[in-house]
């Protein structure tokens, strides 16, 4: 096809995935997209590990890492380059509410909490450690030791070391965003590939519907050499895909959509879930992160909107008491645990509703690809006399 | 424009424009969309005289007639043929709370409020009266003695009679809806137009956003014989009108950019407001009907977002105190008083951020065909070799 993005990245096809499971970034790629893996998670050694058996299994395909360096979160240490947040010192937040509310919630659907306890729900999250300076130092070397055709940062402009490494290797850097005028200020620090991303998205988002969002983010960039735009959203079909490009986007980023394919590690009991839930099966809440992020909708989420709820506390401390919690629950779930089925949850967008049926990853590949097609042929249908 | 929409409607450009401006309607129409007059505030002789105008006006163009007929309301009014809801009788709504806390809000923002009485905020507003058995039939009456082109209603399936009527005279019936189920039980009872709009939409509306919502309703109406279906929500260029039209919809329905015309009568302020808006400055709240609605931001919709706030009424309580302040508030900010300014708002999409300068009725008409067609070579570009 011919997209900007297509030439940058070296690809046939301009669909972004990203995905935590390694074989979904391969399947992707080797298909005629590009894979993008989620590093934010992840230990240094197994992101190696990771990206070496990316390597041995992409026969050569183009991929991209993304990491989660926030431009603001509390205690955000400060880099030599970077910006300082000292306002509220870590040591400052008392969770004792959270830690005890959601300790309350699993004992009410039948789990034992006891190891749920207060020191591990007080640990600094693997994800902000990786979003420290030291953290996303290691993390890009690590993938730029790898041939990574693609680096990516959510949550904010990307940290000055980032950015000259990514100009030095001339590996295009993209950068999320949800509103217009955080798209200026990541084309103003030297971003090459905007990642716009509506309300409708799984995992953090804003609240500007893509539908909105892309022509106003195109309109935008115009002044900035026309950086090209992904559109990201609730983007599950290649005739959404059509939509956003006939509205000026150069292709598509994605992430739900891989969640209930065959080959991703996605939980079953949440997978079983996905394809079961409608597209108003998800909710945009603070109670995973600390920062609004769309989620399947289950007992936990309705939990922590009722009106009894602590209010979620800012990143990265309401990570450190959520996940410990939702793992404990996933697992459980998966061993049939009724009351850890109905909780269990996991990221993901309103494009959930169309998701009903368990694919491969080429399947979905090649499915997004027939109906650009039919939708470009029926946009173009209507200009027929 | 070869589109279903255009030949059940008889018109050139399947662009559909809701407004309660009587110069909208026409001039939409004159210029190749199609007009629909929203009739749920009027009072039947105001309905009576505006129809007179505009078939005075139209050119012998088509348009439309919109009435608010909620499937739920406290206290609806049982028809032969509509539904019961009696669980909560007028009677018992105590509105104690939300009538003194608009008082304090307006006194807040120095507005004397000793005309907005407690027998004031109590009365049954029109928008009320016209949803009731009689009202409807009172409306409809007066619209069928005219020549209208198109019947809808918003808020529910149309009333039994609505639909015998429209289908007696051939008159195609469109309904509004939120939600892929909702679409469904329109078809069911013979709707022949559905309007999905998105969450993104000024006034009334639902969560899920456009761009997954059409898809999704697109196929689940390939059940019912292909029932053609009108995009709405945040769409305010011809470039998302080609989005939607790939997607599968046979045209939009459009509200907010006709607000900021020269012919609207949108109260100046406001519409000095939602010229300098951005889309991130709308926001959905009770506030103003009891069911959720995208409105302006302002003062006013800060209050009742605030946690002092008390919960809105149902509809349509809630518009009984909601619409006599804020008609205040209207007048007064229109004659400078600077309180009024802040707190003054009106229904809005997200699409106002790309509503910036005042245009004519008839250029935002030729604008949407301009970039319809920019869109659809756009989208035909990324096919070539």
């Amino acid at each position: 096809m011919k997209s900007k993005i297509c030439d940058m990245l070296g690809i046939d096809f301009p669909l972004i995935a990203f995905s935590h499971c390694r074989d979904v970034v391969v399947e992707v790629s080797k298909a005629g997209g590009m894979g993008v893996l989620g590093a934010a998670p992840l230990h240094a050694k197994d992101l190696a590990m990771t990206l070496d058996w990316i390597d041995d299994n992409i026969d050569g395909k183009p991929y991209g890492v993304n990491i989660i360096v926030p431009n603001k979160y509390v205690g955000k240490i400060t880099d030599e380059k970077g910006s300082v947040d000292k306002k509220t010192p870590p040591e400052k937040i008392d969770s004792t509410a959270q830690r005890n509310f959601v300790r309350k919630l699993l004992n009410n659907y039948g789990i034992d909490t006891s190891d749920l306890t207060d020191d591990l729900m007080q640990r600094k999250p693997r994800i902000a450690k990786n979003a420290d300076f030291s953290g996303n130092s290691q993390i890009l070397d690590i993938a730029l030791s790898h041939p990574v055709k693609l680096l990516c940062n959510s949550l904010g402009v990307p940290p000055e070391h980032m950015i000259e490494k990514a100009k030095e290797r001339n590996i295009p850097l993209a950068a999320l965003v949800g509103k217009k005028e955080h798209a200026i200020n990541q084309a103003k620090a030297g971003v090459d590939i905007i990642v716009a991303a509506g309300g409708e998205a799984g995992g953090h988002c804003g609240e500007i519907s893509t539908l909105v969002l892309i022509p106003e983010v195109c309109e935008a960039l115009r002044d900035f050499g026309d950086i090209p735009v992904l559109a990201a959203g609730g983007i599950v079909t290649g005739s959404q895909m059509a939509a956003c490009m006939a509205m000026g986007a150069a292709g598509v980023w994605t992430g739900s959509v891989w969640l209930t394919t065959a080959e991703a590690e996605t939980n079953p009991v949440v997978k079983e879930k996905m394809l079961a839930a409608r597209s108003s099966d998800t909710v945009r809440s603070r109670n995973r992160s600390g920062k609004p992020s769309r989620q399947l909708r289950s007992a936990w989420t309705d939990a922590w909107e009722s009106d009894i709820a602590p209010e979620a506390l800012p990143m990265p401390f309401q990570t450190s008491i959520a996940e410990p919690a939702m793992a404990k629950v996933l697992k459980l779930a998966e061993s049939g645990h009724e009351g850890a089925k109905e909780l269990a949850s996991y990221f993901v967008g309103q494009g959930v509703g169309m998701m009903n049926q368990q694919t491969t990853v080429r399947q979905v590949v090649y499915e997004f690809m027939d109906n650009f097609i039919e939708a470009s042929e029926r946009l173009q249908s209507f200009n027929q006399e």
